[in-house]
């Protein structure tokens, strides 16, 4: 048995996980981020203690997905802006609390980890785990293991330009993968066509309501054969083929996992990609498998529990 | 000692290789690729053993640099269109004749492990080397190893995209680095201003002769105050800084070597990188050093007699 610990700007998530990545139980308390880190630290340590007393077999360590930068070495979050820590120890003093090994890593990777160890990436040496959501965030594992670059800071696999002088990223640059292939950029890129939409299916589907637009309803439009809808997912799709592409020529790994928002479309994302991959590889030959991230929302817990092993 | 085998399209070229790196005997012969593998592999044969018959202590195994792609678990070149080899096993039956070990892998990983061990990458763990030169390519070392990707076909930086439908690359695609970064796209975008480069110091320095423009003359006529040429450079190392900004965004290495013809521009070269860099890397942290390769032609004899270690 081991704790695994996700650490985000609205919620503390804990879970007890067993040596087969089933989540035993979880509990959770909202991330009282505004309070500092010694409150959100303080409410880790009780979600750690109520789980270790309520669990039957002793608890062999703690893991913690951090939302942000982790000298996973020395046990320190060295930046997380969305919880208000820079430059905090963590693993040592919570250590000794609780009496037994505490490790650290940031959340994509944790993400990562655990797809790799019991998610859809079971049985891989080299994946990496790409996360379409709000933004585009990536896990890297490597021979099985977590690859943090040399400062702790690979990974960014979103901010990789690929339409220099392009669509204005949220990190400042122009062409950033992010730009074109975050949930929130396939919205964008809906919005944009403010003449055709109102007359959409997208339009329709989110009650008239152009704010409510989602991934899933421009998704959902195309499937069931909205032309702009279509449109809009084809661009989409391209946009996200050609960073993996890009990717794959770098790394190859054995698998790629799709999670985040955008995956929610399954396996006709999947058929899309794999479609257009052959183009965007190296030699026309797609050796990488493709697959929908499977552990949703617990794989930060399954893969913090992971960390250390 | 060791021996690192060099085998390119044009020349073989073989060394016995030191334990500090150093190169103390050379011998090349012409490739007669269109004779085909056996005769390839009959030459690199002799060339070992004329150098083992000259060492004065035993050679402890061969190393073989190839020009494309092998599996370097088996040994055996998968394919390599430059010397006519497609799916040719090379280390057993050699390995049995020579009576010590033979280990293969691609040349750009070959010259990447070389300027780790023993160049300019010496004491990094993670390092990618670049070589700037007719085309763009890498070698990825991870932990002090070679990464070669799962299916051995890892580290073809040179054709990540970094303007979606832009130039046209040789592998077929729009907007590969390698179609903006090698050094014959510099010269490819020099030529481009066909009225203003007959009255630059780039048509002077080349003789008035168009066709012999090269990347050192661009880059020495920028040097000497030269308009077009210092916009071409300009703009050459933009594009550069785009590909090199995205692998540390990914990958995030110790040290990232720069080799290859235009490397030959040496400090400032490096100089114009580490001045735009921080635009490019996420967070703006440039964490990652910049150097020029420093064992030249011998990065692939060194690096090959690395290889099994």
């Amino acid at each position: 048995m081991r704790i695994g610990v996700d650490l985000g700007g609205t919620n503390i998530a804990a879970g007890i996980v067993d040596d087969d990545g089933k989540v035993l139980a979880k509990k959770s308390v909202a991330t009282q981020a505004q309070k500092g880190p010694d409150v959100v630290l303080a409410d880790i340590l009780r979600l750690c203690k109520e789980l270790m007393g309520e669990s039957a077999v002793p608890v062999r360590h703690v893991g913690i997905g951090i939302p942000g930068t982790v000298n996973s070495s020395r046990g320190m979050v060295l930046m997380a802006p969305n919880i208000n820590f820079k430059n905090v120890p963590v693993s040592q003093e919570m250590s000794r609390l609780l009496n037994i090994p505490v490790y650290l890593d940031n959340d994509a990777n944790c993400a990562a980890l655990g797809e790799a160890r019991f998610g859809a990436a079971r049985g891989s040496q080299n994946s990496i785990t790409v996360t379409l959501g709000t933004g585009v965030g990536g896990g890297i594992i490597i021979g099985g293991k977590i690859y943090t670059g040399t400062f702790f800071g690979a990974g960014e696999i979103g901010h990789q330009i690929i339409r220099a002088g392009g669509n204005v990223c949220g990190c400042g640059q122009r062409g950033c993968w992010e730009a074109y292939a975050s949930a929130a950029s396939l919205i964008r890129q809906a919005r944009r066509w403010e003449h055709r939409i109102t007359t959409s299916m997208i339009a329709e589907m989110a009650g008239g309501d152009l704010e409510k637009i989602t991934a899933k309803i421009i998704f959902d439009a195309a499937g069931a054969g909205d032309g702009l809808a279509r449109e809009v997912i084809d661009e989409y799709v391209g946009n996200l083929c050609i960073g993996l592409g890009n990717l794959i020529n770098i790394f190859q790994p054995d698998v790629m996992v799709i999670g985040g928002g955008v995956s929610g479309h399954g396996q006709g994302l999947i058929d899309a990609i794999e479609c257009r991959m052959p183009d965007m590889v190296f030699n026309g030959d797609v050796l990488t498998k493709f697959v929908i991230a499977r552990l949703g929302n617990d794989a930060g817990i399954v893969g913090a529990a992971c960390l250390g092993e």
